[in-house]
């Protein structure tokens, strides 16, 4: 059996790592269009700040997955079309084709660009694969006056890369809080830590790019900003081209539809990571996830059951952290605004705790958001934004709602104290305590 | 109405801060034989590590008690009987009595003191209550050479207060790894760390301790180590004996038998905190298990029962965390002799992984034990050592328990992940990878 991959990122390489495993015997070849394969593009920002090296963005060199695991690995070589049978590449300048029985469509994600006036001006970068972090670091050397527009995930932490290097930051968000996918009152703690940093312009949209040969100014509808440097962190879509002329069917969510086999509406042909749908663990609905751990996951399914497995993605929590300098900030499960959409009557709390006891030092502070349904007091989501520990209330809060616990079974988690780590009442449990059960 | 508590600690405060809540009509007393209330004896050891303040070991002053909560607290008063309706204590050293019509036991639990030779002789200590510290620390003032007889958290804790001081510290274990409470595969981690720090005596039992007018050696069944100050550390026993003189049941575990309502087995009787029994969430098993957040907890369901409510105390996964020095070493759920003694056929993972993907910095080792029962595959317990992240990996995995995830379960979590945090692929996630589903 020949299975064929197109994309050498995260589901790419763990679909036909898992493949190779299973079944020693099968070819398996895997087209990446650049130089890096299994790379790590979250690495992009840690990389301009200065604190990562560009070339480890790779989490395996090529040697381990063609010498240690027997994939056939072609790097630089873009699938320019797919048909029912067969994959169209051009590799060294030439057209060639092969044949598959199986494929998988991992084609991961692409920075949206807005159609803004100026937008293809030099100086305007987006944040997409490891390449990108060269071309930023190298026109940073001369740019003063850093423009970020946006401020999700990657706006934010460019905006630590910038601030961190001194640059003059200013961050432009449409919204009226930074980190669009969490509730206001979390972003308030983020917005004060943003604004000891940058110049965090709110509720303001940005009209267009200006400058002769290469960006001078943004101008927004309130105002203009003296612009060395743009970056674009307005979202990504999936790419998903080739699947579409491949006709397999794309989901609501704009990503290739797949079922929680993670094959796709075609047989034998299978989806996984940034281009791939995949559900809400608590709404069940399909949702659009980009992110490494279940893009790997999904790779990691679809590789067991292209092989004869029975395996099924449950789905995603949306889990994600990141950091503003020293604030550390995560989220889980749903937010208020799309519990109510999910058709929950939301019921909130608020807290703000020191991660550790009163006698112990090094205790910070740390804010936290818990969401659950008001009639059956499940836990639906929590955020949290804090000085310490954020991941731990995370991670701990995924489990708590992956298994459908209530504030009741929150209350008597047993989680774990001592002075050097935590408060005798765990904030979580005073949280679950305040939403009653 | 009136409720009796006996013990200012955790539990009892607890317990009666939670009925003032409830029925601000009702009078309510705490009898509490030292000058400390709800005290923090988990404090002592950085008390006497110098990183702490004795005065600080306490989460509440009595005023927040008194004034604010409207507690009739009773300090330095030792209960001396109690009857089917009333308590005999002496205060300021008169004999009085009160009467109750609901008591609360919340006497906690005291430092075993082995019937050694010498065991009575100056410089040998416990670790008890706050005041303990003081006294400890004075005389470690002109103490070099230093033993500690016992290598649960205390002894650990103790060893590393003392190393952190410059003395020169013994350790002595009767059994073949330090923390008895964990699997030998993780404390052989644990030892690695005491050794840099401490001379470790394994297999080693303490026969004798000698000197003239204070201690002087330790004598054990392999030799004897020059002693200017012991610290008997070889675990507790909860305090039983007014339950016993009441006639309340007591269990097989040793503490006081109580319902999950906390109730004892007389009617109006309730029992919290370390004196009580409690039940494992896993096993369904009586366990005794004296830490402050279930005691906490079982004083707060205590009150609530007693003011009428319907709230069951589901029990503990005995989770634990401390650390010495820089390793963090925590456990949650059973241990592998714990899980074959309730019956499961264990399966074990063991595996060592970075805390952060290898390009960022920082990344620390981290060692990492799950116990899956191996028909049904549910997870049964975790041991973590490592050098940064466990309390997170603890209490995820004390959640993962509470609800029993099997192995695909936790593999499917959506935890999170940037590159500041943790690696991509968890190392909890590769835990219940390799123990299959």
């Amino acid at each position: 059996m020949r299975v064929v991959v197109i994309g050498g990122g995260a589901g790419g390489m763990s679909s036909a790592s898992r493949v190779r495993a299973l079944k020693p015997e099968w070819k398996v070849t895997v087209f990446e269009a650049t130089n890096f394969v299994s790379h790590a593009p979250c690495g992009i920002p840690y990389v301009v700040e200065g604190v990562s090296e560009l070339p480890k963005l790779m989490y395996y060199p090529p040697e381990v997955f063609i010498e240690k695991r027997g994939i056939d690995l072609r790097m630089n070589t873009k699938v320019t079309d797919v048909t029912r049978n067969s994959v169209k590449y051009v590799e060294n300048g030439e057209e060639k084709e092969i044949e598959w029985d199986y494929l998988v469509i991992a084609t991961g994600a692409s920075p949206i660009r807005p159609g803004i006036e100026g937008i293809d001006l030099e100086g305007i970068f987006t944040v997409d694969l490891p390449p990108d972090a060269e071309r930023i670091v190298r026109y940073a050397e001369k740019a003063e006056n850093i423009v970020i527009v946006g401020s999700g995930y990657i706006g934010l932490e460019m905006a630590e890369a910038f601030s961190a290097r001194k640059k003059n930051v200013t961050v432009i968000e449409m919204l009226n809080h930074p980190l669009p996918n969490f509730d206001e009152d979390i972003a308030e703690v983020v917005k004060k830590e943003m604004e000891k940093w940058v110049d965090l312009r709110l509720n303001e949209k940005v009209t267009a790019f200006e400058g002769k040969d290469r960006v001078e100014k943004v101008v927004t509808d309130k105002g203009e900003y003296k612009a060395d440097m743009v970056i674009v962190a307005v979202g990504a879509k999936p790419n998903t081209e080739l699947a579409e002329r491949l006709g397999v069917k794309i989901g609501e969510t704009g990503a290739i539809w797949t079922d929680r086999k993670m094959q796709t509406s075609m047989e034998n042909v299978y989806a996984c990571g940034d281009c791939a749908e995949t559900f809400h663990m608590v709404t069940g609905k399909r949702v659009w996830n980009p992110l490494a751990p279940p893009g790997n996951k999904m790779g990691y399914v679809a590789g067991v059951n292209i092989c004869g497995g029975d395996l099924e993605f449950p789905g995603v929590l949306g889990t994600q952290i990141t950091k503003f300098h020293e604030l550390e900030i995560g989220r889980t499960g749903l937010n208020e605004k799309e519990a109510r959409e999910a058709g929950f009557d939301p019921q909130t709390t608020f807290i703000k705790a020191q991660t550790r006891v009163h006698y112990y030092p090094g205790g910070r502070k740390t804010f936290i958001k818990v969401i659950a349904d008001r009639n059956t007091k499940r836990i639906l989501g929590a955020q949290i934004a804090g000085y310490d520990s954020v991941l731990m209330r995370v991670n701990t809060m995924a489990a708590v709602i992956q298994t459908g616990m209530t504030t009741k079974d929150l209350f008597f988690a047993d989680l774990a104290y001592a002075p050097p780590f935590a408060p005798t009442w765990e904030p979580l449990i005073v949280a679950a305590r305040t939403l009653k059960f």
